[in-house]
């Protein structure tokens, strides 16, 4: 988050549409507003149709209307470019603007982020937009921040997408030739002579299914430019603001663990993080955790923005149920205790056409503050202005990290074998709720990062080693760091081209083992291991692996493998290195994982009960401690030091058995 | 159903081919016709292609032939026009008369009802054949009603559709700014400045699924467009044979509650409504009844056509059952007991290739009269032509309403949230369940119909309450009426857009009731309330109310809104409106509903066992009540006064414990 | 299988792709070969683009390098013709070779098996091709047969092979008057007048579905086209080889019960079958044992190459688990004992790229020999060499055959109605199975074979009678053959045109039957019947029939044709015809089809346990049987003869008890 001498608390609004509306209507929502303590709006993302009402013309006047609104009410603003829906009469005019599908269907216009990334008339428009309203807006005082476009995503694959692979592929390796080796063309004489050859991979060419493909090698570039491609749109609106306003503070809403965007190649590009968290009411915390760990994690473990999240009810699930009482502050806590420096909402008031009328807002369509959902906002409201800048900007602290790449993601996807069941996050949840559900502080790190800082390092499905991964592993577990990975693990490089001479390939050496084959087990069966005298499953995949030096802790029971190896643990230069040869059950992760910590000797954050998430940010050399009770009872935990209740007051001794109501929150200074 | 002097008794026949046969076997099939008491056929269904074998020749000398051979046999004539799947050169030379799917492909030549219909080619010559038809056949003695086309259905996203879209939807609005304004394009500015801009909302637009669209106000006036496209082709060929033979009876055959075609509009162009009855084996026996008593509601209660059944088995079902012995003659008195005046089968003869061959018919493909099939069918021949016109023309007296409508139909399936399991037709069906099964008297009306007739209208899932409906219902209530709704009522207006100051919107004052907040449940979860002291589910959706007048019926036993109320009762001028803010089991609607008849003086038409339902219709003072076992066993009931039964001719005394067999069938004649 | 003299052993190598790799490499592979027993490559499968790199460019450099090595070495090849997948450029250029999908969208370069067969230019350049190849490498004396293509399959929608349909139809009709009356175009209006009104049966025309249609005639044509259109492709291929080398033999991988190809209309164009076996490894091995059989069948008996099997894993399952430790040994025999003299893998070297990669093979990536499965690879290779030319050439005496026909199976699967749930294959196999399970040898043959040869004939699921089929089996039953077939046949004739008159048509006389009606039963519901003493379970379709001279066997014990026969004997000149009236479970069959054998006298090649497969293959006056224990567990049986074990060497009396281990084999002459 940037520090903004105009910001002294955490933000508190979101999304406005007032556009939607008749003027009348605005003065009552600012009404609304103040009695909710609303400090922010994000105004201006779906307005592209209203600002340019053709090829020649703009008309701002109803945009400055609502600036003076809301400035003269004193809330702050992201300004969005609007760049995330193009006009109806730009797509008639310039269908170029149109995506092609994966099917090969060229769209019409319709919906919304259907622009083509590489159409000459999006990239010529939305950037002028996105000037017009920096020469226009870029003075206003009210404006905190600059919000390009909206949730990027998605993908074409119209005739111009197609000749920018092939640019694009002509940067990145030069040669035709080079291209050939990198895709492994010998294989079903896929040989490509010249670059008008290729052709984008999809339903029409090498795909059989979204994420079944004949070469992996073609869909994992393409999912490259096609990251990348978006990421040019959003750098070539920022370029634009910049130019005009050289210190404007510019993001786009990112969208936690959303696949088809590289966001650690993003983050690059970005002055801050936001981003919009929709849980579903039956996900676990730690997965709603998991990606505000990976948001803060992008930047460096930069505070972010949560730019959007429904105050009720979603209406995109088959189910929308309604937040529970309690849990939208809660979860808004949850938020802050990851790392946000800002709680805003999609949205402030309800529209009353269209495919998100259902959503939930500050201000439901019956218009008044008379509902729980309304009252439940003006606490949290109240709350975050007593609380100040008490967290703002703070950071954590966390000792252990989870690795995550997004070629390594993509790839794994697209592996034909040895299981359809292979699926990546599932796998980095597995390690990262074993850590987060019993509250050790963890960070989400990218492969170049750097790990000297931290004291295990766990990177599971690490399927790919591209660049000097390994040798960055290598110098961590040499130089005394704890590493843990998973099976198949160090099978390819960054073109995934297996690496021969025996798996997990380059991290062969530092794990000490070597892994002959890898037996994908059905659905419905199992083999099983004692850990920590315990039985503990195996399923997914059985590694088959022989000790190079590692130590077994556990070996199969089951089938003809039984008697070898499934958990291993090397010794290595100073440090150690773990090998977890299948995929076993959560109670596995989360004995197997406090082990590690253990040995080194890193404590949680708070020893609390089931259910009760504590994080710790640090600012100024003090730390507030976040301690969330997810469970719907109340519960009691013990202080370990002497503590104040920042929302309460209340001072709290060390050793205190403190009780937590049902979803009840504390921000406990020291 | 129409008076015609030259029909006396239930028509008995169905649709006949003979041109798919060589003409020796012709004469076999009068035989046969006559053997089984067949006094009608429906001819010409599918013969476009041989009546015009090019663009300028027209031959009808095999119909000529065939028209000859049934008239000199005494067969009366449903004569159709051909029109439901164009011939193949037509396609080839004009493909413009080809339609274009949802996915956005343009079809080829193939199957049937294929025409798109708003292509030029289909509306020449569809008429022009209409019109050739009445010319030659228009004065035989034969002919007593004309068929247009066959089961009208589908849709077209062709280019021309979209043309004729714009011009559809500029009669409608007028301006431009009016279609922004319905369809709340402000919203992902979707701002639309000319006509040209609008496309048709399909999988390459507003689309991502069938029924998911963003833009609900746009599909909706699709739908609309629509079925009003069709109806146009329908009145014109109408218009064609009216121009020749004046005083023609003209209808086309309709398929039930069927979904993509508004029948209530329809209906008021259709001399009298036919329809096709399939039914699944394993359909509960109300269903069906529920698609006839649509067919009777939809033209004022007049007597229908069944105008096709199958005698025995359908081909197109996963699993094709037989029709279990005596289903078919229960079945087709059941038509009779809701309205129907003809019995009619598809088909008279087998056909030997193609998709329908193995669906049943009068005679199969061993061609004799030796099968169980032929010989049920005779049975119910001699049985129709002893009845002779006992029912003709008889109508039902019903106190109770369900309130249908298509638009309401279809908004509420496009809804993006609160949950995706919102059918409107179960809903419908819960409440039309319990009083049918109850035998109550029951008409299916529209929101155009009058419902000043009835005592006690219950208009489930009214989410759209478009015109002045909400003034009707207040004005039925206030004059003593009873009226029921459900949760999800009262949302929107006739644009999808919605009624903004608090749910139901309009029908708020006459429900005495505010809906804060809805909570979608997942398939697995329910709530329960007490009602007649028992303990009903809750299900599907949770409305979160408040009182505001009204009567609190029952109230939430679980979750955060345990204690607030489910059901309610509001008085309302000499009136009652209840609402049952959630879904619950059969059990709660049969109690429910029954407490509303009876709380109205209103008894059933026959207190009867379980599985046998009761009808009458009424006729020159008389009514003939029809009890209908549809239970795998006999079962016994208690005639509540004295009755002649017609197909027996036995007397029965009022208060006889009457014995009815298995499937078995009486018209009892008071 | 071809006799050569250069061939004294089962062949033992499989497809072999230098040209993936440095050459480097290559002189470790001819070592590992070597170390296996390897003695054969297949070459060239995929090098189209390397062969052809321009319109107008041949390159056999690296081909003619390989073939030096390979010859050096003293391995045999099966050389390929490599026109599986065109070149890239060859589809930029030439986009004629590109098929259109069956939904109708045209495809891009991509893939394999992805050229129009009608394409002229793939015709022209993969006959210049395979003429190229055989000019250069005919004269080889390492080359021992040709390989065309690979795996034909799948369809193509396009334009073109709309053209060549109303060719190929022309050809087959004569007149257009005939399509018409071979489709029935007189149901819905189809009537053709011009050939150019003809359209291929897709998503876009008669289908709703992949198998779903509304017209069978026309999409039964359509596979008919499609099977003979690649027939021609690879006939075109071999007349170029044999005009370069007259003696050429000729072969192209087949895939056993493949669908879409008639592989017994092909196999009289093959100089010899190879196939490739791929089962999962939870198949029956009775299923596998089909495919074998069906493979022998289709070439008159003669023995066959197991062109592919992945020595381990394959990559395109969902779940790839691990072959088990001799299963890869026990197939490989189990394909010998069913007429396999060549046992082949996919592939020598795994690939490091695209989407084989994981697939199994004899090098694995860690490229040496220390694996599992190079141990059992080179174990076999052993016993190979030892047993020399035993069994090559050997043939099968089997005196029971199951008639498939693929017209049938088209045919069957495109109904609609009665069923969904008739799968031709899942008939068969209940059959197949009760007698291989059993141990009894038997032939799979098609309609044109010659029944005489034979005691027992099983035609299950005849829905189809095309030409002579009935009179064959008339006189095979007049004069004392059991002839036995099932529920759904005798319907149609040749173009799926019902034979009026009653079922099961020209079979009625044979079986004394006439079936009236037939009940489809939804998955979950059971009738019973009673036989041999046991309960019996009646699913999927049940006939409801009369006696016309047969004898009931057993009778429905439920419904409402309970007491009716299900299965039925007639006796019929000196013979017997049996009808089963419905699907039972597999016990039935196993009795069933025991009794049939025992009533004719025939024994199993031997009685074992349950899992003990043998079967005999007879050369020179010997025979050698083969008993393959496929249980996880050892096995006793008794030997009836004396026998010398041909991998031990050791030598049996009759009646010796024999201990087989677990998926252990034996090969015991007599």
């Amino acid at each position: 988050m940037f520090q903004d001498s105009r910001i002294n608390k955490v933000l508190y609004g979101g999304d406005y549409n007032p556009e939607q509306w008749p003027e009348e209507i605005w003065e009552e929502d600012m009404r609304l507003f103040k009695l909710a303590g609303i400090d922010e709006v994000t105004l201006n993302v779906f307005s592209w149709a209203a600002l340019q009402p053709s090829e020649d013309t703009y008309n701002f006047e109803k945009l400055d209307k609502i600036m003076d609104l809301v400035e003269a009410n004193g809330l702050k603003v992201f300004l969005a470019t609007s760049t995330a829906a193009h006009p109806a009469w730009m797509a008639k005019r310039h269908p170029d603007i149109l995506r092609t599908e994966f099917s090969g269907m060229k769209r019409k216009f319709g919906s919304r982020h259907n622009s083509c990334q590489n159409s000459p008339t999006y990239q010529k428009y939305s950037v002028l937009l996105a000037k017009k309203l920096a020469e226009r807006y870029g003075e206003r005082e009210c404006v905190i921040g600059w919000h390009i476009c909206n949730e990027y995503g998605g993908e074409c694959y119209c005739e111009n997408c197609e000749k920018q692979f092939r640019v694009w592929l002509k940067e990145k390796y030069g040669t035709i030739e080079e291209v050939n080796k990198a895709w492994d063309t010998s294989f079903w004489g896929h040989t490509f002579y010249d670059w008008d050859e290729i052709v984008l991979p999809n339903m029409l060419s090498e795909h059989f299914e979204p994420d079944r493909t004949t070469f992996q090698g073609i869909s994992l570039d393409y999912r490259r430019f096609n990251s990348e491609g978006m990421l040019k749109c959003y750098q070539a609106e920022a370029a634009a603001i910049r130019s005009v306003v050289p210190d404007a503070k510019i993001t786009t809403n990112l969208m936690g663990f959303y696949k088809p965007l590289d966001y650690q190649m993003w983050a690059k590009s970005m002055d801050f993080i936001s981003w919009d968290n929709y849980p579903a009411n039956e996900d676990p915390y730690s997965r709603i955790a998991m990606n505000h760990d990976l948001m803060r994690g992008i930047k460096g473990g930069q505070p972010f923005v949560l730019m959007e999240q429904t105050p009720s009810v979603t209406n995109w699930l088959a189910y929308n149920a309604l937040k529970r009482p309690g849990v939208m502050r809660l979860w808004s806590y949850q938020a802050m205790a990851h790392g946000a420096d800002a709680v805003l909402f999609f949205q402030m008031r309800c529209s009353i056409g269209a495919c998100e009328k259902y959503h939930g807002a500050v201000i439901d369509h019956v218009g008044t503050e008379n509902t729980r959902v309304f009252r439940e906002i003006s606490q949290l409201g109240k709350e975050l202005q007593q609380l100040g800048d008490k967290t703002l900007g703070a950071r954590s602290r966390a000792k252990a990290a989870i690795l995550v790449d997004w070629d390594n993601w993509w790839a794994i996807e697209y592996s034909a074998g040895p299981s359809r069941d292979l699926k990546y996050l599932d796998e980095v949840f597995l390690y990262y709720r074993a850590l987060e559900e019993q509250n050790y502080a963890v960070d989400i790190i990218g492969v170049e990062d750097d790990l000297e800082q931290y004291e295990v390092v766990t990177a599971p499905l690490l399927y790919m080693t591209k660049g000097n991964t390994d040798e960055k592993i290598r110098q961590f577990v040499k130089k005394g760091g704890t590493f843990i990975t998973s099976y198949f693990s160090g099978i390819v490089d960054e073109h995934d081209l297996v690496i021969t001479g025996g798996y997990p390939g380059k991290l062969r050496d530092i794990l000490g083992i070597w892994v002959e084959e890898s037996d994908a087990l059905p659905r419905d069966k199992r083999n099983h291991f004692m850990y920590g005298g315990v039985s503990c499953e195996a399923s997914l995949l059985c590694d088959l692996m022989h000790l190079e030096g590692a130590r077994e802790l556990a070996s199969y029971e089951e089938d003809f493998y039984a008697g070898t190896p499934v958990i291993t643990e090397n010794s290595f230069g100073a440090g150690k290195a773990y090998y977890v040869g299948t995929r076993s059950s959560q109670e596995f992760y989360r004995m197997f994982m406090r082990e590690r910590m253990e040995e080194k000797g890193i404590s949680p954050v708070l020893e609390a009960p089931e259910g009760v998430e504590a994080t710790e940010r640090f600012k100024d050399g003090k730390g507030v401690m976040f301690v969330l009770n997810h469970n719907d009872e109340e519960t009691v935990f013990v202080l370990n030091e002497a503590r104040k209740d920042l929302l309460t007051g209340e001072q709290y001794e060390g050793g205190t058995v403190v009780t937590l109501e049902a979803k009840g929150v504390m921000l406990l200074e020291n």
